[in-house]
Protein backbone atom coordinates (compact mmCIF):
# COMPACT_ATOMS: atom_id res chain seq x y z
CA UNK A 1 0.00 0.00 0.00
CA UNK A 2 1.17 3.55 -1.15
CA UNK A 3 0.33 5.70 1.90
CA UNK A 4 -1.45 9.71 0.88
CA UNK A 5 2.09 10.98 2.02
CA UNK A 6 4.41 9.10 -0.25
CA UNK A 7 1.90 9.94 -3.38
CA UNK A 8 1.99 13.73 -2.07
CA UNK A 9 5.56 13.83 -1.84
CA UNK A 10 6.23 11.81 -5.34
CA UNK A 11 3.89 14.17 -7.29
CA UNK A 12 5.23 17.37 -5.56
CA UNK A 13 8.87 16.23 -7.64
CA UNK A 14 7.18 17.47 -10.79
CA UNK A 15 7.93 20.75 -9.68
CA UNK A 16 11.68 22.03 -10.08
CA UNK A 17 11.71 23.50 -6.53
CA UNK A 18 10.97 20.38 -4.25
CA UNK A 19 13.36 18.16 -6.65
CA UNK A 20 16.22 21.05 -5.72
CA UNK A 21 14.86 20.55 -2.35
CA UNK A 22 14.76 16.81 -2.16
CA UNK A 23 17.63 16.38 -4.37
CA UNK A 24 15.66 13.99 -5.95
CA UNK A 25 14.17 13.25 -9.38
CA UNK A 26 11.41 10.69 -11.01
CA UNK A 27 12.08 8.18 -14.00
CA UNK A 28 9.81 6.41 -15.48
CA UNK A 29 9.64 3.98 -18.38
CA UNK A 30 10.55 0.01 -17.88
CA UNK A 31 13.27 0.07 -20.04
CA UNK A 32 14.87 3.38 -18.85
CA UNK A 33 14.80 2.33 -14.97
CA UNK A 34 16.46 -1.18 -16.19
CA UNK A 35 19.07 0.61 -17.45
CA UNK A 36 19.71 3.05 -14.32
CA UNK A 37 21.31 0.10 -12.43
CA UNK A 38 24.30 0.34 -15.09
CA UNK A 39 24.61 3.87 -14.84
CA UNK A 40 26.18 7.01 -12.77
CA UNK A 41 22.64 7.92 -11.19
CA UNK A 42 21.59 6.19 -8.01
CA UNK A 43 18.03 4.72 -7.05
CA UNK A 44 16.25 5.70 -3.55
CA UNK A 45 13.12 3.77 -4.41
CA UNK A 46 11.91 1.97 -6.90
CA UNK A 47 7.59 1.16 -7.59
CA UNK A 48 7.05 -1.99 -9.16
CA UNK A 49 4.08 -4.13 -10.47
CA UNK A 50 4.21 -7.87 -10.21
CA UNK A 51 4.58 -7.42 -13.72
CA UNK A 52 8.16 -5.93 -13.18
CA UNK A 53 8.91 -8.01 -10.15
CA UNK A 54 10.95 -10.57 -12.47
CA UNK A 55 13.05 -7.81 -14.12
CA UNK A 56 14.45 -6.48 -11.52
CA UNK A 57 17.17 -8.34 -9.03
CA UNK A 58 17.83 -7.11 -5.65
CA UNK A 59 21.53 -7.16 -6.52
CA UNK A 60 21.35 -4.46 -9.56
CA UNK A 61 19.49 -1.80 -7.46
CA UNK A 62 21.06 -2.86 -3.82
CA UNK A 63 20.18 0.22 -2.01
CA UNK A 64 17.28 0.46 -3.25
CA UNK A 65 13.69 0.52 -1.23
CA UNK A 66 11.82 -1.46 -3.64
CA UNK A 67 8.30 -1.85 -3.35
CA UNK A 68 5.23 -3.57 -4.75
CA UNK A 69 2.30 -1.24 -6.15
CA UNK A 70 -0.76 -2.12 -7.79
CA UNK A 71 -1.41 -0.64 -11.25
CA UNK A 72 -4.04 2.06 -9.89
CA UNK A 73 -1.37 2.75 -7.24
CA UNK A 74 1.12 2.96 -10.12
CA UNK A 75 -1.30 5.84 -11.63
CA UNK A 76 -1.53 7.85 -8.75
CA UNK A 77 2.27 8.77 -8.46
CA UNK A 78 3.12 8.29 -12.53
CA UNK A 79 2.44 11.86 -14.54
CA UNK A 80 2.52 9.35 -18.25
CA UNK A 81 -1.15 8.98 -19.40
CA UNK A 82 -0.22 5.10 -19.74
CA UNK A 83 1.82 4.48 -16.89
CA UNK A 84 4.11 1.16 -17.74
CA UNK A 85 5.16 -1.05 -14.90
CA UNK A 86 7.73 0.98 -12.67
CA UNK A 87 8.86 4.16 -11.17
CA UNK A 88 11.97 5.18 -10.02
CA UNK A 89 13.02 7.94 -7.76
CA UNK A 90 16.94 9.22 -8.16
CA UNK A 91 19.35 11.19 -6.60
CA UNK A 92 20.08 14.53 -8.66
CA UNK A 93 24.04 14.41 -9.26
CA UNK A 94 26.48 16.77 -8.07
CA UNK A 95 26.81 19.41 -10.97
CA UNK A 96 29.52 17.53 -13.24
CA UNK A 97 33.18 18.82 -13.11
CA UNK A 98 33.70 21.23 -15.79
CA UNK A 99 36.54 19.45 -18.27
CA UNK A 100 39.43 21.48 -18.55
CA UNK A 101 39.84 21.26 -22.09
CA UNK A 102 37.26 20.32 -25.10
CA UNK A 103 39.16 17.05 -26.07
CA UNK A 104 35.87 16.02 -27.73
CA UNK A 105 35.53 16.96 -31.51
CA UNK A 106 32.08 18.34 -31.38
CA UNK A 107 30.33 19.73 -28.18
CA UNK A 108 26.78 22.08 -28.07
CA UNK A 109 25.86 24.88 -25.73
CA UNK A 110 21.86 25.33 -25.85
CA UNK A 111 20.62 28.80 -24.90
CA UNK A 112 17.89 29.07 -22.85
CA UNK A 113 15.53 26.38 -24.81
CA UNK A 114 12.01 26.13 -22.70
CA UNK A 115 10.45 23.35 -24.30
CA UNK A 116 11.09 19.88 -22.35
CA UNK A 117 10.13 17.48 -25.02
CA UNK A 118 12.75 19.63 -27.01
CA UNK A 119 15.34 19.80 -24.77
CA UNK A 120 15.28 15.40 -24.14
CA UNK A 121 15.12 14.92 -27.73
CA UNK A 122 18.17 17.23 -27.86
CA UNK A 123 20.41 14.87 -25.10
CA UNK A 124 18.64 11.41 -27.44
CA UNK A 125 20.52 13.12 -30.27
CA UNK A 126 23.38 14.13 -28.63
CA UNK A 127 24.15 9.98 -27.16
CA UNK A 128 23.44 9.25 -30.30
CA UNK A 129 25.99 11.02 -32.11
CA UNK A 130 28.68 10.48 -29.85
CA UNK A 131 28.53 13.88 -28.03
CA UNK A 132 29.48 13.74 -24.24
CA UNK A 133 29.19 17.32 -23.70
CA UNK A 134 26.14 19.44 -23.53
CA UNK A 135 26.35 22.97 -22.25
CA UNK A 136 23.21 24.83 -21.22
CA UNK A 137 22.55 28.35 -19.94
CA UNK A 138 20.81 28.73 -15.90
CA UNK A 139 17.66 29.61 -17.80
CA UNK A 140 17.51 25.98 -20.17
CA UNK A 141 14.69 24.04 -18.87
CA UNK A 142 15.83 21.83 -16.00
CA UNK A 143 17.11 18.26 -17.13
CA UNK A 144 15.27 16.27 -14.67
CA UNK A 145 11.59 17.84 -15.44
CA UNK A 146 10.11 14.58 -16.03
CA UNK A 147 9.64 15.22 -19.68
CA UNK A 148 12.60 16.16 -20.14
CA UNK A 149 13.79 12.70 -18.83
CA UNK A 150 10.97 11.35 -20.69
CA UNK A 151 11.77 12.49 -24.27
CA UNK A 152 15.42 11.61 -23.64
CA UNK A 153 15.03 7.62 -23.60
CA UNK A 154 17.19 7.18 -20.88
CA UNK A 155 19.95 9.35 -23.02
CA UNK A 156 20.14 12.28 -19.65
CA UNK A 157 21.91 9.50 -18.34
CA UNK A 158 24.58 8.79 -20.93
CA UNK A 159 26.08 12.36 -21.21
CA UNK A 160 27.00 15.06 -19.16
CA UNK A 161 25.10 18.15 -19.12
CA UNK A 162 27.05 21.29 -17.42
CA UNK A 163 24.70 24.65 -16.31
CA UNK A 164 26.93 27.40 -16.89
CA UNK A 165 27.45 31.01 -18.72
CA UNK A 166 28.69 31.32 -21.61
CA UNK A 167 31.55 33.13 -20.86
CA UNK A 168 33.06 29.72 -19.29
CA UNK A 169 32.51 27.63 -22.25
CA UNK A 170 34.15 30.87 -24.51
CA UNK A 171 37.08 30.52 -22.61
CA UNK A 172 37.51 27.10 -22.62
CA UNK A 173 37.02 27.00 -26.60
CA UNK A 174 39.42 29.59 -26.59
CA UNK A 175 41.86 27.47 -24.70
CA UNK A 176 41.05 24.36 -26.73
CA UNK A 177 41.07 25.97 -30.16
CA UNK A 178 37.52 25.13 -30.69
CA UNK A 179 35.35 27.49 -33.62
CA UNK A 180 31.62 28.49 -31.89
CA UNK A 181 29.28 27.73 -34.14
CA UNK A 182 25.67 28.96 -34.13
CA UNK A 183 23.00 28.35 -35.87
CA UNK A 184 20.54 31.09 -37.58
CA UNK A 185 18.28 31.60 -39.60
CA UNK A 186 20.51 33.92 -42.10
CA UNK A 187 23.85 31.68 -41.64
CA UNK A 188 25.84 30.59 -44.22
CA UNK A 189 24.95 27.14 -46.22
CA UNK A 190 26.00 24.71 -43.93
CA UNK A 191 26.32 21.91 -46.47
CA UNK A 192 28.84 24.16 -48.32
CA UNK A 193 31.01 24.64 -45.33
CA UNK A 194 34.19 23.00 -44.81
CA UNK A 195 33.98 22.46 -40.63
CA UNK A 196 36.44 23.03 -38.05
CA UNK A 197 37.73 19.70 -36.39
CA UNK A 198 37.18 21.26 -32.89
CA UNK A 199 33.81 22.66 -32.47
CA UNK A 200 31.06 24.09 -30.19
CA UNK A 201 27.90 24.40 -31.74
CA UNK A 202 24.95 26.73 -30.17
CA UNK A 203 21.80 26.20 -30.38
CA UNK A 204 18.94 28.93 -29.16
CA UNK A 205 15.91 29.57 -27.75
CA UNK A 206 12.48 28.29 -29.87
CA UNK A 207 11.11 31.78 -30.50
CA UNK A 208 14.18 33.93 -30.00
CA UNK A 209 16.94 32.03 -30.85
CA UNK A 210 20.11 33.17 -29.38
CA UNK A 211 20.29 36.40 -27.14
CA UNK A 212 22.87 39.10 -28.79
CA UNK A 213 25.37 39.06 -26.11
CA UNK A 214 26.29 35.34 -27.19
CA UNK A 215 25.28 35.78 -30.97
CA UNK A 216 28.50 38.56 -30.81
CA UNK A 217 30.70 36.03 -29.76
CA UNK A 218 29.79 33.04 -32.36
CA UNK A 219 32.64 32.61 -34.89
CA UNK A 220 30.51 30.79 -37.62
CA UNK A 221 26.76 31.66 -37.88
CA UNK A 222 25.46 28.70 -40.00
CA UNK A 223 22.27 27.56 -41.21
CA UNK A 224 20.13 24.57 -42.64
CA UNK A 225 18.99 26.20 -46.39
CA UNK A 226 15.18 26.12 -47.18
CA UNK A 227 14.79 23.24 -49.78
CA UNK A 228 11.15 25.00 -50.95
CA UNK A 229 10.02 27.00 -54.18
CA UNK A 230 6.89 27.62 -53.19
CA UNK A 231 6.00 31.76 -52.07
CA UNK A 232 4.23 29.69 -48.78
CA UNK A 233 6.66 27.71 -47.03
CA UNK A 234 8.23 26.78 -43.69
CA UNK A 235 9.77 29.75 -41.60
CA UNK A 236 11.82 27.54 -39.37
CA UNK A 237 12.70 23.97 -38.08
CA UNK A 238 11.64 23.31 -34.84
CA UNK A 239 15.30 23.67 -32.63
CA UNK A 240 15.32 19.77 -31.43
CA UNK A 241 15.55 18.98 -35.57
CA UNK A 242 17.55 21.59 -36.42
CA UNK A 243 20.03 20.31 -33.80
CA UNK A 244 19.88 16.97 -35.63
CA UNK A 245 20.16 18.23 -38.81
CA UNK A 246 23.77 20.41 -37.95
CA UNK A 247 25.21 17.38 -35.99
CA UNK A 248 25.07 15.02 -38.45
CA UNK A 249 26.09 17.76 -41.06
CA UNK A 250 29.32 18.10 -38.27
CA UNK A 251 29.56 13.87 -38.10
CA UNK A 252 29.73 13.34 -40.79
CA UNK A 253 32.06 15.39 -42.05
CA UNK A 254 34.78 14.71 -39.23
CA UNK B 1 -21.52 34.34 -25.95
CA UNK B 2 -20.82 30.89 -27.13
CA UNK B 3 -23.57 28.61 -26.91
CA UNK B 4 -23.15 25.60 -24.78
CA UNK B 5 -24.05 23.62 -27.94
CA UNK B 6 -20.70 25.42 -29.94
CA UNK B 7 -18.48 24.44 -27.23
CA UNK B 8 -19.60 20.08 -27.14
CA UNK B 9 -19.83 20.52 -30.44
CA UNK B 10 -16.19 22.00 -31.03
CA UNK B 11 -14.66 19.89 -28.17
CA UNK B 12 -15.92 17.17 -30.45
CA UNK B 13 -14.13 17.81 -33.08
CA UNK B 14 -11.21 17.03 -31.36
CA UNK B 15 -12.64 13.19 -32.32
CA UNK B 16 -11.71 11.37 -35.39
CA UNK B 17 -15.03 10.38 -36.19
CA UNK B 18 -16.66 13.62 -35.36
CA UNK B 19 -14.16 15.11 -37.93
CA UNK B 20 -15.12 13.09 -40.27
CA UNK B 21 -18.78 12.99 -39.90
CA UNK B 22 -19.02 16.59 -39.97
CA UNK B 23 -16.22 17.08 -42.27
CA UNK B 24 -14.76 19.68 -40.50
CA UNK B 25 -11.24 20.33 -38.14
CA UNK B 26 -9.55 22.89 -35.99
CA UNK B 27 -6.66 25.00 -36.25
CA UNK B 28 -5.26 26.73 -33.55
CA UNK B 29 -2.48 29.51 -33.10
CA UNK B 30 -2.96 33.17 -34.32
CA UNK B 31 -0.10 32.78 -37.33
CA UNK B 32 -1.07 29.87 -38.83
CA UNK B 33 -4.87 31.03 -38.49
CA UNK B 34 -3.67 34.34 -40.58
CA UNK B 35 -1.84 31.94 -43.14
CA UNK B 36 -4.83 29.90 -43.71
CA UNK B 37 -6.19 32.53 -45.73
CA UNK B 38 -3.90 32.12 -48.38
CA UNK B 39 -4.22 28.41 -48.54
CA UNK B 40 -6.41 25.96 -50.06
CA UNK B 41 -8.13 25.15 -46.77
CA UNK B 42 -11.64 26.89 -46.34
CA UNK B 43 -12.36 28.47 -43.05
CA UNK B 44 -15.85 28.16 -41.91
CA UNK B 45 -15.96 29.38 -38.61
CA UNK B 46 -13.27 32.08 -36.72
CA UNK B 47 -13.78 32.94 -33.11
CA UNK B 48 -11.48 35.64 -31.99
CA UNK B 49 -10.55 38.23 -29.14
CA UNK B 50 -10.71 41.50 -28.96
CA UNK B 51 -6.44 41.43 -29.53
CA UNK B 52 -6.63 39.01 -32.86
CA UNK B 53 -9.64 41.76 -34.13
CA UNK B 54 -7.40 44.08 -35.93
CA UNK B 55 -5.06 41.69 -37.78
CA UNK B 56 -8.28 39.42 -38.93
CA UNK B 57 -10.23 41.29 -42.17
CA UNK B 58 -13.07 40.08 -43.55
CA UNK B 59 -11.67 40.60 -47.42
CA UNK B 60 -9.36 37.93 -46.07
CA UNK B 61 -11.96 35.36 -44.76
CA UNK B 62 -15.12 36.52 -46.87
CA UNK B 63 -17.24 33.38 -46.19
CA UNK B 64 -16.28 32.28 -42.58
CA UNK B 65 -18.59 33.39 -39.67
CA UNK B 66 -16.26 35.13 -37.32
CA UNK B 67 -17.13 35.79 -33.72
CA UNK B 68 -15.55 37.87 -30.97
CA UNK B 69 -15.25 35.95 -27.81
CA UNK B 70 -13.58 36.05 -24.70
CA UNK B 71 -10.40 34.39 -23.17
CA UNK B 72 -12.10 32.58 -20.81
CA UNK B 73 -14.41 31.38 -23.79
CA UNK B 74 -11.89 30.76 -25.65
CA UNK B 75 -10.68 28.74 -23.03
CA UNK B 76 -13.81 26.52 -23.03
CA UNK B 77 -13.17 25.94 -26.77
CA UNK B 78 -9.17 25.28 -27.25
CA UNK B 79 -7.30 22.31 -26.74
CA UNK B 80 -3.94 23.91 -25.83
CA UNK B 81 -3.01 24.73 -22.13
CA UNK B 82 -2.46 28.24 -22.86
CA UNK B 83 -4.47 29.16 -25.71
CA UNK B 84 -3.89 32.23 -27.85
CA UNK B 85 -6.44 34.52 -29.94
CA UNK B 86 -7.99 32.71 -31.83
CA UNK B 87 -9.22 29.47 -33.16
CA UNK B 88 -11.02 27.99 -36.32
CA UNK B 89 -12.65 25.80 -37.78
CA UNK B 90 -12.18 24.35 -41.26
CA UNK B 91 -13.12 21.82 -43.98
CA UNK B 92 -11.15 18.71 -44.34
CA UNK B 93 -9.96 18.59 -47.88
CA UNK B 94 -11.03 16.01 -50.11
CA UNK B 95 -8.26 13.59 -51.19
CA UNK B 96 -6.05 15.04 -53.33
CA UNK B 97 -5.76 13.42 -56.51
CA UNK B 98 -2.88 10.81 -56.59
CA UNK B 99 0.23 11.96 -58.92
CA UNK B 100 0.52 9.86 -62.48
CA UNK B 101 4.03 10.34 -61.87
CA UNK B 102 6.45 11.42 -59.23
CA UNK B 103 8.06 14.40 -60.47
CA UNK B 104 9.90 15.60 -57.65
CA UNK B 105 13.11 14.42 -56.81
CA UNK B 106 12.22 13.01 -53.13
CA UNK B 107 9.17 11.97 -51.45
CA UNK B 108 8.25 10.21 -48.75
CA UNK B 109 5.87 6.93 -47.10
CA UNK B 110 4.88 6.83 -43.65
CA UNK B 111 3.96 3.38 -42.98
CA UNK B 112 2.20 3.26 -39.36
CA UNK B 113 3.63 6.50 -37.59
CA UNK B 114 1.41 6.96 -34.22
CA UNK B 115 2.77 9.98 -32.20
CA UNK B 116 0.83 13.06 -33.89
CA UNK B 117 3.92 14.94 -33.07
CA UNK B 118 5.91 13.25 -34.84
CA UNK B 119 3.35 13.63 -37.78
CA UNK B 120 3.15 16.94 -37.17
CA UNK B 121 6.96 17.65 -37.43
CA UNK B 122 7.08 15.45 -40.21
CA UNK B 123 5.22 17.92 -42.30
CA UNK B 124 6.76 20.77 -40.74
CA UNK B 125 10.47 18.81 -42.16
CA UNK B 126 9.23 18.24 -45.69
CA UNK B 127 7.82 21.37 -45.99
CA UNK B 128 11.48 22.87 -45.43
CA UNK B 129 13.21 20.63 -47.39
CA UNK B 130 10.60 20.80 -50.45
CA UNK B 131 8.84 17.62 -50.44
CA UNK B 132 5.58 18.25 -51.65
CA UNK B 133 4.21 14.53 -51.94
CA UNK B 134 3.65 12.50 -48.45
CA UNK B 135 1.93 9.04 -48.96
CA UNK B 136 0.62 7.70 -45.67
CA UNK B 137 -0.51 3.88 -44.55
CA UNK B 138 -4.29 4.08 -43.69
CA UNK B 139 -2.92 3.44 -40.18
CA UNK B 140 -0.99 6.41 -39.89
CA UNK B 141 -2.42 9.18 -36.76
CA UNK B 142 -4.77 11.63 -38.73
CA UNK B 143 -3.44 14.28 -40.38
CA UNK B 144 -6.47 16.59 -38.77
CA UNK B 145 -5.59 15.50 -35.26
CA UNK B 146 -5.11 18.89 -33.30
CA UNK B 147 -1.90 17.73 -31.97
CA UNK B 148 -0.37 17.43 -35.80
CA UNK B 149 -1.92 20.24 -37.03
CA UNK B 150 -0.38 22.51 -33.90
CA UNK B 151 3.45 20.59 -34.49
CA UNK B 152 2.95 21.23 -38.05
CA UNK B 153 3.17 25.33 -37.29
CA UNK B 154 1.33 25.53 -40.94
CA UNK B 155 2.94 23.05 -42.62
CA UNK B 156 -0.23 21.13 -43.19
CA UNK B 157 -1.58 23.13 -45.39
CA UNK B 158 1.47 23.60 -47.25
CA UNK B 159 1.96 19.59 -48.46
CA UNK B 160 0.02 17.13 -49.82
CA UNK B 161 -0.68 14.15 -47.87
CA UNK B 162 -1.98 10.96 -49.57
CA UNK B 163 -3.51 8.37 -47.62
CA UNK B 164 -2.83 5.10 -49.50
CA UNK B 165 -1.82 1.73 -49.60
CA UNK B 166 1.94 0.98 -50.56
CA UNK B 167 1.34 -1.38 -53.23
CA UNK B 168 0.00 2.11 -55.31
CA UNK B 169 3.19 3.94 -54.40
CA UNK B 170 5.28 0.71 -55.29
CA UNK B 171 3.62 0.91 -58.95
CA UNK B 172 4.00 5.00 -59.05
CA UNK B 173 7.88 4.38 -58.13
CA UNK B 174 8.17 2.11 -61.20
CA UNK B 175 6.63 3.98 -63.35
CA UNK B 176 8.33 7.15 -62.39
CA UNK B 177 11.63 4.94 -61.92
CA UNK B 178 12.13 6.40 -58.69
CA UNK B 179 14.10 4.28 -56.02
CA UNK B 180 12.44 3.26 -52.89
CA UNK B 181 14.73 3.39 -49.76
CA UNK B 182 13.29 2.67 -45.99
CA UNK B 183 14.94 3.29 -42.70
CA UNK B 184 16.08 0.81 -41.35
CA UNK B 185 18.49 0.61 -38.23
CA UNK B 186 20.83 -2.21 -39.66
CA UNK B 187 20.67 -0.27 -43.23
CA UNK B 188 23.66 0.97 -45.36
CA UNK B 189 25.57 3.91 -43.97
CA UNK B 190 23.50 6.44 -45.64
CA UNK B 191 26.61 9.30 -45.17
CA UNK B 192 28.10 6.73 -47.53
CA UNK B 193 25.79 6.16 -50.30
CA UNK B 194 24.95 7.68 -53.65
CA UNK B 195 21.98 8.29 -53.83
CA UNK B 196 19.10 7.99 -56.62
CA UNK B 197 18.07 11.38 -58.46
CA UNK B 198 14.37 10.63 -57.86
CA UNK B 199 13.64 8.35 -54.57
CA UNK B 200 11.00 7.54 -52.34
CA UNK B 201 11.99 6.89 -48.28
CA UNK B 202 9.65 4.97 -46.18
CA UNK B 203 10.03 5.68 -42.46
CA UNK B 204 8.12 3.05 -40.33
CA UNK B 205 6.07 3.44 -37.12
CA UNK B 206 7.88 4.64 -33.67
CA UNK B 207 8.05 0.79 -31.95
CA UNK B 208 8.00 -1.40 -34.34
CA UNK B 209 9.48 0.04 -37.98
CA UNK B 210 8.70 -0.68 -41.15
CA UNK B 211 6.16 -3.45 -41.35
CA UNK B 212 7.53 -6.94 -42.93
CA UNK B 213 5.08 -6.69 -46.03
CA UNK B 214 6.61 -3.27 -47.09
CA UNK B 215 10.15 -4.29 -46.14
CA UNK B 216 10.38 -6.61 -48.85
CA UNK B 217 9.52 -4.36 -51.17
CA UNK B 218 12.19 -1.74 -50.17
CA UNK B 219 15.20 -1.42 -52.36
CA UNK B 220 17.31 0.41 -50.36
CA UNK B 221 17.68 -0.13 -46.62
CA UNK B 222 19.73 2.95 -45.36
CA UNK B 223 20.40 3.86 -41.78
CA UNK B 224 22.05 7.02 -39.43
CA UNK B 225 25.59 5.58 -38.08
CA UNK B 226 25.47 5.71 -34.04
CA UNK B 227 28.33 7.75 -33.59
CA UNK B 228 29.03 6.83 -29.76
CA UNK B 229 31.53 5.07 -28.67
CA UNK B 230 30.59 4.00 -24.96
CA UNK B 231 29.31 0.75 -24.25
CA UNK B 232 25.56 2.34 -23.20
CA UNK B 233 24.24 4.32 -26.17
CA UNK B 234 21.25 5.26 -27.75
CA UNK B 235 19.12 2.71 -29.30
CA UNK B 236 17.83 4.41 -31.65
CA UNK B 237 16.40 8.41 -32.73
CA UNK B 238 13.22 9.52 -32.47
CA UNK B 239 11.25 8.90 -35.84
CA UNK B 240 10.85 12.33 -37.00
CA UNK B 241 14.55 13.44 -35.74
CA UNK B 242 15.38 10.52 -38.22
CA UNK B 243 13.00 11.57 -41.12
CA UNK B 244 14.66 14.87 -40.72
CA UNK B 245 18.69 13.61 -40.92
CA UNK B 246 17.85 11.38 -43.96
CA UNK B 247 15.68 13.76 -46.15
CA UNK B 248 18.37 16.47 -45.34
CA UNK B 249 21.26 14.45 -46.90
CA UNK B 250 18.83 13.38 -49.35
CA UNK B 251 18.72 16.77 -50.44
CA UNK B 252 22.27 18.20 -49.87
CA UNK B 253 23.41 15.16 -52.59
CA UNK B 254 20.95 16.07 -55.15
Amino acid sequence: MLSKNTIKRLNQLTNKKNRLKESLFIVEGDKMILELAGSDYKVTELYITTEMEPSISKDKFPDTHIQLVSSAELKKISQLKTPQNSLAVCCIQDQYQLPQLLTESLSVYLDGIQDPGNLGTILRICDWFGIQHIFVSADTVDIYNPKVIQASMGSFARVKVYETEFAVVKSLATKSEAVIYGAFMDGENVYNQKLAKKAILVMGNEGNGIRPEIENQINQRVSIPNFSDSQQKAESLNVSVATAVLVSEFKRKL
